[in-house]
């Protein structure tokens, strides 16, 4: 199994030839390359083989003739496996049939590990159960469906911080050891910090108030998690939230600063991802639907409307997944669901002064029955307030000193919210289940590879 | 302590007229325009009042001349407190003098909160220790070092993503929680996972090298954990590391790589973050010298050079933080220190095929006595070799079936390594100490606020 080297400055955005990256095959048309990469699939035609290669970059075909190579080279191509590791030589042809538009007239082939077919590759093009898969994970992502959905939520990931930067946010990571329980501790990650416990984040929403007011706009966006023994297609113990907070902004701003956000990065992925939607049989036309402005509709108009619809839902309530379901169908574009019952949102957001049974929330669904996108809003101001709620909800005042500082010193409006990466690439992509939107999935019972 | 609200779209680059970011200023000259913000100081002279005011994106002077204002305005100035919330009207001023270069001719001041003088706000100009600034870092962070700090900060980080995006690297973010140990479990935080226990990453290296093969150039970026009891100068128990994995690469691709990034990374802020760097008291000069090529040195002659400069190193043993130190000092780049003895490198790390009792690692040290910014180096590719190191650590066969799997399916030269964004912002920013680089330090005796 040894593997021999070549020194070649890979990274660059124009290869130094021969090595070439896939993805870059166009700018090479007629000329000689080095492929570096693995077998995807082998296909044969009489005196023809078209060897599928795939270097992590792109897939591309590869044309053997026989009597147009040495003997041995068509031997060493025709007695290729899957995923065996290869260094092709060729030359570069556009051709409209090909798989991509272009094809590889191929003239040698180095092969760096040949994996023998009585022990072949594991995953093969039939069909797998999910646990099988999920349990060679690190070998599943290599597949075109799995690489389309990376390459989706890698797009997904730099627009979203595009976007903030691009608008003078200041990135300021919040910790992921917390002191203190934000809304209980039963759903919280405990670690044993030295004599101490800590608890893994779940939100980084706290202390972007207080870095709000030192940077005026600002966003952290990590990891966080949640202790929750759900089994649903819609749950994981960790993902990654993206989460704004704007110094002198209100709902209403919070509500613009989504939608455009969630325009924004739709528009991207359909620009520049479009052929891993169409590897990932997404249909776009729904995608491209998603321009602001988005629907708003008051908490009170949305329970109506599931009224009306058949749910049992009552004014008071909040919604079940059902529900979010039920409503987001309603609409072709995300809607803004505003003004929910100050009782089933958290201690820090701010009362309507017009009605104050109501809080100045909003949660973001996405289309398609693919639930809540984003959740927030503006958060209580006030000093006296926040003091009375943080009592009502019996949280340990102690813990919540630091948070109180920032209504004793120079409070503002401000307004904000998260919005969850994983939901947001199930729904672009169109996948019925989280567990493939995130590179290794943490679930309930799932904690390997 | 009533908040009164506004409502304007806050975070456009052009805003809405009249509210405007101090950062934007100089397209406003001649024009009235509404800053909101908080008073970072005031300055009394004659009939004049200068009140300094902050907004996260800079920090304007404003100046009310007593008899040019209503006098209920011009007492509102003089009795504003620090960090007391206000909005601002005035008109835009050029002024080479001023702070910045523009000035605010005030008209009107809006007080959205003024603390009271004897209740004031606890940071004040005088010199304050350490962790009376640590318990208030929620406030710290408003003070003008430590908004430069989060500024460079932010643009390190984007200028990381950056560089990676641009040369076709996909980024795949590995799990934070991991199920077994890379090296070791002393320096690991346990967490308890349902019925099972779980350790937060130290790196994200080996999940990687699985979603190298599968994207071909990948890294991750997130948070890292380390249950060090060090109380040193250098170390967080939670920090960022950017970690890039590229398939058919070997460690002289590492070290091209490796100093790319990090010249561009400095480039980037000397651009960018002038103004930061200068508030920080930063010289510009060492840092103005980071172009590569950097100057490698190897291991060997490293101790020989150390031990020439009176260090008690033999070969064979690992540098200590003054041997790193006394290296760096030697040169005013940061020096690419190659091929340390394998014994006192991790198992994962290739062998040098001429000399075997070398490994193909690197490491980064950064000028000026900052240390280790970098580590890394190429992976061994071989199937029987790597199962004989984990066998040799006593590292259990069965949690690494997954790892030795990417040597059994397609394995290939790759090489990689990490970089930890706090050592870095530490010397680009001039810090003596690690806590100031990151919004909120988690250290051993540090978990709060």
């Amino acid at each position: 199994m040894a593997v021999t080297g070549r020194r070649e400055n890979f990274w660059r955005n124009t290869p130094l030839p021969p090595v070439v990256e896939i993805r870059n095959v166009s700018n090479f048309v007629g000329q000689e390359v080095l492929i570096q990469g693995w077998l995807y699939n082998l296909r044969e035609s009489g005196k023809l083989l078209f060897p599928l290669i795939r270097d992590g970059s792109g897939i591309i075909q590869g044309v053997v003739a026989k009597g147009a190579v040495p003997p041995e080279v068509f031997a060493r191509v025709r007695d290729l496996t899957q995923e065996s590791s290869l260094r092709v030589t060729g030359k570069v042809r556009a051709d409209q049939r090909a798989p991509g538009g272009f094809e590889l007239e191929v003239s040698d082939v180095d092969v760096l590990q040949l994996i023998p077919p009585d022990h072949p590759y594991p995953i093969t093009p039939k069909e797998h159960g999910i646990e099988f898969l999920m349990d060679h994970r690190h070998l599943w992502l290599r597949s075109s469906r799995q690489r389309a959905i990376l390459g989706v939520r890698h797009e997904i990931i730099k627009a979203c911080r595009d976007f903030f930067d691009d608008r003078g946010f200041i990135l300021v990571d919040t910790p992921i050891f917390t002191p203190a329980a934000c809304e209980g501790t039963t759903t919280l990650f405990e670690v044993d910090y030295f004599e101490d416990k800590a608890y893994l984040t779940q939100s980084g929403q706290l202390y972007n108030e207080a870095t709000a007011a030192a940077v005026g706009k600002t966003y952290c966006f990590g990891p966080t998690f949640r202790a929750e023994k759900s089994k649903t297609r819609r749950h994981l113990t960790e993902f990654w939230m993206i989460e704004p907070e704007v110094a002198f902004a209100h709902l209403d701003d919070a509500m613009v600063l989504g939608e455009e956000l969630v325009a924004f990065v739709v528009r991207r992925v359909l620009e520049r991802r479009r052929g891993e939607l169409q590897t990932l049989e997404r249909k776009v036309a729904p995608l491209e639907k998603c321009t602001p402005p988005f629907p708003r509709l008051s908490y009170d108009d949305a329970v109506k409307m599931l009224q009306e619809k058949g749910s049992e839902i009552q004014w008071g309530g909040d919604f079940g997944g059902g529900d979010e379901t039920m409503l987001s169908e309603s609409f072709d574009k995300p809607v803004l669901v505003h003004r929910y019952p100050a009782q089933v949102k958290a201690f820090y957001m701010a009362p309507d002064p017009a009605r104050s049974e109501v809080a100045l929330c909003v949660d973001m669904l996405a289309p398609e029955g693919y639930g809540e996108i984003i959740g927030g809003g503006e958060r209580l101001a006030d000093f006296d307030l926040l003091l009375r709620r943080i009592e009502e909800a019996k949280l340990p005042r102690q813990a919540f000193e630091w948070y109180l500082d920032l209504r004793r010193y120079g409070t503002v409006p401000h307004a904000g919210f998260g919005m969850g990466i994983e939901r947001v690439v199930a729904w672009i992509c169109g996948l019925e289940h989280v567990r493939e939107t995130i590179p290794f999935p943490r679930m309930l019972h799932r904690l390997t590879p």
